[in-house]
């Protein structure tokens, strides 16, 4: 039996979105799932209680962050991630692939891997489906991502294709160097950007190989809302019902229930906790910039329908007091804030399948929140 | 009667040490007692709940800070200090001065008052007795202090006699404009220098005015230890037996004992928190610097003899990385691994005036810290 499973309870009616749980080795979570996102081996600002109490059953931590800083030897040492950072609950990991791409100007992709610099230090590195899957073997990680290429957007078809082929032999070398099957659930990620038939193959590579989930990528990388939709409405029909489906770095309220929508059911996006260290939330209302001076006095909390514990105890006028002093408290409550709204959210969602009225939900979020003015910003 | 009195419960047999309980309108605490300081309406990094968590009886505000941000308009509209920062325990607040000395190279002293710059916009300001209680007023701390001058160490006498009589004037005037002296308690401000007979006198001047506790100023501001404890032993005998005692802006281990030992009920200092936030720490061991390699793959607590949050959780290995990398949750974990250690050794020191052993206590903890080393640092 894999180590990650996924147990259907129902579909929404109204919507086809899924009501699922996912089993891992150290414990399951509901889904729809939102993840946060710990980068360095600690959410930033928050700590594992304050992830407990607002309803967190999985996070995130990344790879080619975690090598460079402190290294595997030192999180070996200390019994894996979940030991070194005190999380007891289920850690997904992913490859280091997006991070090669997106932090690293100097890069060489072979067949064999990458070659690329560290983007502090400068000095060679060398990634490769083996070497992403020793270092998440000893991260520990409850789910692991296969070592994929993440094209930009926009990529011609010519390279796209050549590089949807390479991720999908990339992924069978990723399910050989695996050497800890039982205790930690590998997932392959479908590539083709907006390409129907390039998703259509990778798909189909990658289900042939019997992953425990899949994750698609590849989107949420500077394409219209519309475009992700519709990759989305081709993908998800293409992989096993019995499986759990990761939409990589999406954490917009508007594109989670919209992915949810689509028959997804993980979610991670490093945007609730940034856009909260610069002193922005996400309300039942809309955007809040909190740092304006609009709130200067205004003693109301961030959001007047949040029970979170930023809202029943501090007001716009402190949080943004604290936030114009540079005070790391203010982003706490504020990236605590961010976490709680989308993890209710997700909790919403996951009440509204299960009362078949999903689409109901989202028509009243989106109204809500502003989503469907016509000048509605992205978040 | 006051805001703000003093219960006698023992006085050590061994030391000369007070062990007692200040009464406010927010609650009580036990003396001796730390104060952690909370400039800006937070203390760095920490919530209100780990603040109680930790057994903090009694937080500082700094009137000179909150004063220029957020403003009195902005905590007067809040409902003063404890609701606009949600700290429903005693808080004191000082009066300012010692900023407007320290932080403002511009500034002209005359009888009225203190003109100054503001440190962060250069704007003209106006401090004097009569406007650091109107500010205090509206913060509305339980235990407010009286506008001093502190001069620089080293001082002449000639400087340090007409700098003391006119903070005795000065204190006359603060009782004067305090609008709520049933809500809050003023304390007036011993200063003196290292000039026993200037001490002398200033004991004397605010003595004769009656407040309901008196602090000692102008001390830890560079002098040599042994002249901060000579200082204590001629003024803490001058000042009344019912009436708590405050030594301001220290906080090192060792200072803190020896001012229990001569007479002194509370203490306040930025030390602990500011040290954590460069990783440094302070452990039954002595210093450790958690930055440093050695530490790079140590799994134990900060201090082994310690049952803080952040020992029972953490290792060294862990932290250092986190500091390393900046990440604010290890600034947390320091700042209350070091908050923590302070109160406790003031909970230790309370245990040994109970028991008749503070001097005992101040050798075994002397030895084990390292204070007894001929090149001992300074906390
Ligand atoms: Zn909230
Ligand atoms: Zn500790």
């Amino acid at each position: 039996m894999s180590a990650v499973t996924y147990e259907h309870i129902k579909t929404c009616a109204q919507s086809g979105a899924r009501l699922g749980i996912v089993h891992t080795p150290h414990g399951s979570f509901e889904t729809p799932a939102f993840m946060p996102v710990g980068t360095l081996g600690t959410v930033k600002t928050m700590s594992p209680e304050d992830l407990e109490s607002m309803g967190a059953g999985i996070i995130l931590g990344n790879t080619y962050h975690l090598w460079l800083r402190p290294g595997t030897d030192i999180i070996s040492e200390a019994g894996g991630l979940h030991k070194f950072m005190n999380w007891k609950h289920p850690i997904l990991t992913d490859s280091g692939g997006f991070q090669v791409f997106s932090l690293s100007n100097l890069r060489d992709i072979q067949e064999e891997g990458v070659h690329f610099r560290n983007h502090l230090s400068g000095e060679k590195l060398f990634l490769s489906p083996e070497k992403a899957m020793e270092i998440q073997n000893i991260l520990g990680s409850d789910i692991m991502m296969a070592f994929d290429e993440c094209p930009p957007y926009p990529a011609t078809y010519e390279y796209m294709k050549a590089s949807v082929e390479r991720t999908s032999r990339w992924a069978e070398r990723c399910l050989t160097a695996h050497s800890r099957p039982a205790e930690q659930g590998l997932f392959g990620i479908v590539q083709g950007g907006e390409f129907e038939d390039l998703r259509i193959q990778s798909a189909k590579d990658l289900t042939s190989l019997d992953f425990p989930g899949y994750a698609i990528g590849g989107l949420s990388v500077g394409e219209p809302k519309d475009v992700m939709n519709r990759v989305l409405e081709w993908t998800t029909p293409l992989l096993p019902a019995d499986k759990p489906r990761y939409l990589m770095g999406v954490g917009s309220p508007d594109s989670l229930i919209d992915g949810a929508v689509r028959g997804i059911d993980m979610f991670d996006c490093v945007l609730p906790t940034r856009i909260a260290r610069n002193g922005t939330c996400m309300t039942s209302a809309g955007r809040l910039v909190v740092r304006n001076a609009a709130y200067k006095s205004d003693f109301r909390p961030i959001d007047e329908n949040c029970d979170c514990y930023t809202c029943r105890n501090y007001s716009r006028a402190y949080i943004r007091h604290l936030v114009k002093c540079d005070e790391t408290f203010g982003f706490r409550l504020t990236t605590y804030h961010n976490l709680y709204f989308l993890l209710k959210l997700m909790r919403q969602v996951r009440e509204a399948i299960r009362e078949d009225r999903l689409l109901d939900f989202r028509e009243s979020f989106f109204e809500a929140y502003g989503f469907n003015q016509p000048d509605a910003k992205n978040f």
